[in-house]
């Protein structure tokens, strides 16, 4: 289970695009996502840095809490 | 030449909902978006109320200006 700390989602569409990334990388990971606070948490089998390197591909800024 | 006032689009993807919303309805529909203002100018040949229900289905308020 990867915590982390997504700033820059504004509105459901970014919280679709961000999950999108995700599920590209991994189909199989589950996405939880809290736009408010920005917090994720992600189950995954990839790794923190494959993970985060796909958000930031979005245009998130990305911290690992 | 449709101006209209649309409210509550926060970032790219919205604008991308937006237009999509449009050329859905309208393929050949050119589709000019201001972020900041909300403000938009759409070439079609639709009816200002076909254009404005389409964007209200996505989520968003519009007024014609």
């Amino acid at each position: 289970m990867l915590d982390l700390e997504i700033k820059g989602m504004t509105c459901g569409h970014c919280v679709r695009a961000v999950t999108r990334a995700v599920q590209t990388l991994d189909p199989a990971a589950t996405v939880a996502i809290d736009l408010p606070t920005g917090h994720a948490r992600i189950e995954t089998a990839q790794s923190t840095q494959a993970i985060a390197t796909a958000i930031r591909a979005e245009g998130y800024e990305v911290n690992v809490v």
